[in-house]
């Protein structure tokens, strides 16, 4: 299929590459163009300008926030009006994704469907993708999903609710990370090892990737480098924020742990991990 | 095995009878004798005391609370000067746990071991056993543990350290309940249902027996009748706030649920499941 | 003097008035203009545009929100290059507030002078004011805050200050109605009527307006109609949220008040004054 | 009028000594017998067992804990049927309170009177007094309570609401503390000095004792020694704490300050003040 892919990060560039091994005819944009360099060299058209991305059937964008996202499309050269399916895999916030698909309507149209997963998992193409919008054009950009996840969730026809599973999602990881840094403090100032905590947990009810991943993380104090740094991660526990506001909803827990991201922030700087929340914790128990 | 089991509630009795069936000779004895019935019936002998269940190789107790725990071992007719070593599965304070650990010294010993599961894993043998105490102590109780598991930790000589990590599992549960509870409010609110979120998660990185279970539980409303109570729950947790206060550990997320317990008994009333936490988060949305 | 005064809600008509009564020569200006009628039947001239309104020695705004005070600055016949010195009354952001303070450098200046008080004390020109600017610019406008004012505080020459400084009274305020609100719940539960508590309260510790004031209304469950809704309260404290970000500052009691004003007003509905947590919190113990 | 006095720490010394300036016959109690010297030194006689004491009108304790007050009321040679009036001024729990007033029924009967002052306003017999019980009684010990204090409030016949209102009054203390350490963290990592805040704040709705006396402990960082210590604070909101989940309360600011309690003695020691919880908010914003 022609498609565009705008915005060549490391997980954008890493799907596009994907989408190019799996035999689609691929056009990359990105701001700073060097790092479209790869692509090239790999087959990508270079294209001019995001609407120049956009003359496919299927233009799909992977962009750091809100502020990307609504350049590319209402910017100088935008998208809004190619002829490409726009399918949105950043995470934005639920107001913009609400404003993009009233904006694509009557339009070519436009699909909601952001990612699970590292870096690492985008390279593998082993993301997960949950994808909302008009059954035609989810069946539509179908193959291209398929080309860069494991797996696709389809969770119905507002793409916004794409947008809200996945701060969901990253909510409950921040969740769980701050509940394995409350239990792991306490083991260890009652004289219990992490990592002992940390194979009870996993050996009973907790054998989830999100207890395995982030708990090692913890037990072993692999803050740096970050996989994902807390700046981003207290940018996407802010649009959760929004959310709660938008809809009014009590979420104390939201609470606990954007306080400790700033206060990760604030005591080891903008290079830590998400997961140095617990150093946080541990901190405040006088361990730190 | 010549062995004595104490506390016959539907935990006590399932274990009990899974020692019976794996050949050992057990005596057995509840405050309300009749609670014994079933088990004489089964083989096992009734025994007239505390102490006369302990006169055996190992006597186990599994009890409602501190209180009943204390009055078995240092109660008339308790088991503190029996020839048995007291293996105690009761989820108790660390202050407890360590004054027992204490008490029995130079006794025939002690060995805490807590165990994670609902009554119906108790009932198929499937309970998980964290245990903790002298090696030879361990050793002597294993095929008994077995019996009663499918897994037992052993995680150290000091006995309360598998009560710490017992407390630590509860509140790991309760924080996961809450950050369901949490997401799936803001995200029916936002008009994604319940199920669906679930079905994301469970299906990426939070696939552990926790969500799974809690999160049916919380999809469905099933709080009533309670596997595991709101009051048992609230004083799980009141065990692991005392336990923080020993040890001077800031736990915010254990104070949430704790409050949300709080809010679930005050509005439920007692007889509703500790998952009932659910209720009071969609109550603080207004869409109780 | 001759004064520009923009923006003519009930605390803005209230300042002009006085402003009026002290005998300057005050030109008005409102979006909708027929609010400006009873200020130019009291002897003000009608501005045709924010712009006219400047035609004078300073003008004063208060205004809403951050929109608002943008569109009479930089919007259409905007006042940014009046010759007025611009004296900003309206609680707005931290960064606003800085964007002001850059956009007026080279201009005719800029000063911030957010108010304590509510309508009936801005009637009797019984405001408290807080004023950041240079020390010129606010010599020149101080005859024009005594007259609106019972007091007014200078706190430096960084104008935004001052919008922090508001900014924290308001949390302060909401920080008090929780700690009120918790705690007549309480005393409610064990026995204690709200006033008994109250009048030990102030009568002890805590004789200032802001138990005083907050507390009767708690007692007396005076929540409509509102003195300030629960959804201007919460716009506040999102202000508060976003200068903690900013600064990475931890809030864990700003994050209390945040969820229980959303709990409020999905529960209570968008007329309930802000003082309405309490309702929040009653509800949570069950009694609501 | 001859009465009995139990506990002379501090507070208890500075009461009795009060007691008889205004020419009341006093007999002392102490645990450890040598803080009643000075006492006997000035007139009063030393008693040989709390029992002994308690040969009067009336018996006042004023003590550390419930510990001591189940020790001195119950234990060998305690004062339960002794032919005084029992008159506690301890901060103790509401369970123990309502124990006390059950157990003293039928006897010389039982006044809760918890006090709210500082060791200088004892001296200076500016206390402010807390009083329940039967009318009776309360008239009986008047002239005592008036002789300590400025002020008694009598708040009904239950005792143990005197109790409530006293713990509610502690917790309101630390919320102000709280508030005041969130905003001047906030104000000053802003650019506005501490002392800047508190003057607008003290000047305008906050000009009640508890923000005057905290605010300049706050902006002035003196945490010791302490007039009150965080141990001692986190006994008292502890007491709250079993009292929120006895009537099943959610208290999230309790929660709050229990936690920053914590943080405080873990990181400083258990000689700060609990005015020290400002000491773990700014180290939780990174300027600690």
């Amino acid at each position: 299929m022609k498609v565009g892919f705008i915005g060549l990060g490391r997980m954008g560039a890493a799907m596009a590459t994907n989408l190019l091994k799996a035999g689609h005819e691929v056009a990359v944009w990105n701001r700073s163009p060097d790092k479209a360099d790869a692509l090239v060299q790999a087959g990508a058209r270079r294209a001019a300008s995001p609407r120049d991305a956009a003359e496919a059937a299927v233009v799909m964008s992977m962009l750091a926030d809100d502020a990307a996202v609504e350049a590319v499309v209402h910017g100088a050269d935008g998208i809004l009006d190619a002829p490409a399916l726009h399918v949105s895999h950043s995470t934005i916030s639920i107001a913009l994704a609400e404003r993009l698909a009233a904006d694509h309507a009557g339009r070519a149209g436009y699909v909601s469907a952001p990612v699970f997963g590292r870096p690492a998992a985008a390279e593998a193409g082993k993301l997960f993708v949950v994808a909302a919008g008009a059954t035609d054009h989810l069946d539509r950009c179908a193959p291209l999903l398929d080309a860069v996840s494991q797996r696709v969730f389809r969770i119905g026809e507002t793409p916004s609710a794409a947008n809200l599973v996945k701060l969901s999602g990253n909510f409950m990881i921040m969740s769980a990370v701050e509940a394995l840094a409350e239990a792991m403090t306490l083991a260890e100032k009652g004289g219990v090892a992490r990592e002992t905590l940390l194979a009870v947990l996993t050996g009973t009810l907790f054998g989830a990737p999100v207890y395995q991943t982030y708990g090692e993380i913890l037990a072993q104090d692999r803050f740096r480098p970050a996989g994902f740094s807390a700046p981003l991660g207290l940018k996407d526990m802010n649009l959760v924020d929004a959310a709660a506001t938008a809809s009014q909803v009590p979420m104390p827990l939201l609470g606990v742990v954007r306080d400790h991201l700033r206060a990760a922030i604030a005591q080891e700087g903008e290079d830590i991990d998400w997961a140095g929340v617990a150093l946080a914790v541990r901190r405040g128990a006088g361990i730190g």
